[in-house]
């Protein structure tokens, strides 16, 4: 009997140094849970044949199946294929199928394919290669003695989608009675995880649901879990008990992001956009245009760190300036009106602070920041006192305001359905 | 023979659910690292008595030391000292010395002691506790057929403490000769992974240091490693050699962030800057003030995605626009060239391009990128095709423009210098 049923084995020395932290796993495992697989045992070793060779012949006596992540790439410290045939007693031989896609991956790209390439399609003998859409190293699987072992990749953006493709359909074929999990991300902001946690009902939710947390700062992940036939009922049930306590934090779900959602928004909407980021740097601009599309909506975005740029492009007054200083309301509003005349759009936003770690007086300490949105209606501001370091202020600088943006559009698009009413 | 010199075992079933990401063994690896051992293996297993058993049963014969965190709770899923008992067959019996700590513990906070947090000093009978000052439960040590063993709580801030004061200690006692290693990494850009590796004169560097590769797209990482007294002095000369083949490539090493170092040499040089970002949309001005300190250099930056916006901030004439389009050497010309005029810096960069998925046409495919400098001595741009998706299509342009600024930061700071030299 099998100790563990699937194991993962990540192999890099920078896993083991503390210098990077292993995402692979994690990606793994979520996928298998969501898939009614559950994951027993994930070991991690350096790159060194002789650690990679003593975890393998450990897992292929203890593992039903087992996934081996990293070490397929074209250099010296590349060594999974040769512990693999060391390790399995098997020749490592150029597998004519994963150098012809080794090639292909070249050729399709009009790209020179280097001497060491070649080393990415020498497998242990038995192994059968698996197809990499992402890059140039070429998985394999082996079956040995009861245990069949994946070898992918250890980049993540190679490894997922191989590990879906390549991997997934054959655990389904040999596993029938696997329970795949219905899952629904929820992506909050505003509130912190106990707050969150207190508001969820609990007890009210239907029995088979299940809800896990996770973190993406400043955003809190709330996922509901369900297996079984009756599992999107049951995820209904408990999506419509969420949204009602926690629905006007919902930023985005799933596979969305907030910066997707407000810009899909504004583009329904119609609404253009304008911004003017002082501390932020031009985080928001950047978050925006990540995106496809957003030149449906942005219109032009200002990153005006000098004051001579606030008064050039932003018309801010030079008054205003000296008598407020650069990290104030007074410089927010006119910021953000400034730029919406110059702009002709219908929102401008206006984002100025002081991130740290320098810059902080007594009145504005490291963290203050003054948002400023200027609309048909009038210039909104409010100011803030964000904590954490400046990467962590840019960031939730950036995320206010795209609330802000969000509350508008969500606002405008409320007025205009009503008046679409109205006019019936 | 040991397989592993020292390992950690991680329990849990989050970690093993993609629900949290296990963060202990990057902790323990780190201070391991710095004190001159290497982590060779991490093992993560479910709260089940089984799978740990099986996981102990292979570290005590594989390993020298081990490092185990989490399941010493007082609810029922904390099975990690049952599990060792087991395993390593002792009784479970109650340890007086970490009873004594479980009341400590509680009277010095005036809480009452609940009846399972007695079960915290149930141990396996040679077990030696180890006191956690953090929290309630203690750890524990354990040695077994020369292996030695320590039980660490899995909450990181008891565990990381612990580890310092009851851990590290020992093993500093047992491994007298361990020999901290010394790494030097230097950041790479413009080379693919397998053109560096043939590059680095492998048979010329000194023995005893090796080299590893890492990524952080589109940068390629080098990591030169060596131990020892020499550790400094081979490391210095494979450097040397490193960088006569490929200096110029290397925009950062270390800690220091290709930004970062391109905002210092901009600081240091006396050089401001200007940016105007079409289909980066902000990328690279965000990464330049992600920098503390980047109001030294940076003056403005402009996300111009509407044409007005080019007209109206960077003075872009519209016949340019007219005649060869947005996504043209002669905008991204006419853009460097407004900008710098308009902020008055030393150096503007503009980019302009298609980053997809949108917008392509058959002269100008999806990766078509315009960068264009404009400095005292007149205006430079060029044309480059990149490959990948929106992201890395951003992600290279906002590269390759820092390294354009690169450059041109270091051949100014050449001519000050044969200047200054001349003067003397």
């Amino acid at each position: 009997m099998n100790d563990y049923d699937i194991a993962v084995l990540t192999t890099g020395d920078e896993l083991l140094s503390g210098e990077l932290t292993d995402t692979n796993t994690g990606t793994i495992a979520e996928i298998l849970a969501l898939n009614g697989f559950r994951l027993r045992c994930s070991l991690s070793v350096p790159d060194q044949e002789k650690e990679i060779s003593a975890a393998l012949s450990y897992l292929v006596g203890h593992a039903r199946f087992v996934i081996v992540t990293g070490g397929l790439g074209s250099t010296v410290d590349d060594l999974t294929a040769r512990a693999a045939a060391r390790t399995l007693g098997q020749p490592l031989v150029i597998n004519e199928e994963a150098l012809a896609m080794v090639r292909a991956w070249f050729a399709a790209r009009n790209l020179q394919m280097e001497p060491n390439n070649e080393r990415q399609a020498l497998l242990p003998q038995q192994a059968q290669p698996l197809r990499n859409r992402q890059g140039t190293a070429p998985g394999f699987y082996l079956s040995h003695q009861g245990c069949e072992l994946f070898f992918l990749p250890g980049v993540p953006k190679e490894m997922k989608p191989m590990f879906e493709q390549e991997v997934l359909p054959l655990l389904r074929r040999r596993v029938r009675d696997a329970v795949p999990l219905q899952q629904r991300i929820y992506k909050l902001f505003g509130l912190a995880e106990p707050r969150i946690d207190r508001m969820i009902p609990h007890h009210r939710l239907p029995p088979g649901v299940n809800v896990a947390f996770g973190l993406d700062y400043p955003l809190v992940l709330v996922k509901l879990r369900a297996g079984g036939r009756e599992a999107n009922d049951l995820l209904d049930q408990a999506e419509a008990l969420l949204i009602r306590e926690l629905g006007d934090h919902i930023m985005a779900r799933d596979g969305e992001t907030p910066e997707g959602m407000v810009g899909k928004m504004l583009t329904g909407a119609g609404l253009t956009l304008a911004l003017a980021e002082s501390c932020t740097g031009g985080l928001l601009a950047a978050m925006l245009t990540s995106q496809p599309g957003a030149s449906a909506f942005l219109e032009r975005g200002a990153v005006t760190y000098a004051d001579s740029a606030k008064q050039d492009w932003l018309k801010v007054p030079p008054q205003i300036l000296q008598q407020y200083g650069a990290v104030s309301e007074q410089c927010a509003r006119a910021m953000a009106a400034g730029l919406r005349k110059a702009s002709g759009t219908d929102l401008a936003v206006a984002i100025t602070g002081i991130a740290g770690p320098d810059g902080a007086t007594v009145d504005k300490p490291v963290g203050t920041v003054y948002i400023a949105l200027a609309a048909e209606n009038g210039v909104h501001a409010k100011r803030y006192q964000f904590s954490g370091d400046r990467n962590r202020v840019q960031r939730m600088s950036a995320f206010m305001s795209l609330e802000w943006i969000r509350r508008f559009a969500l606002q405008h698009m409320e007025r205009e359905r009503d008046q679409h009413g109205s006019r019936l």
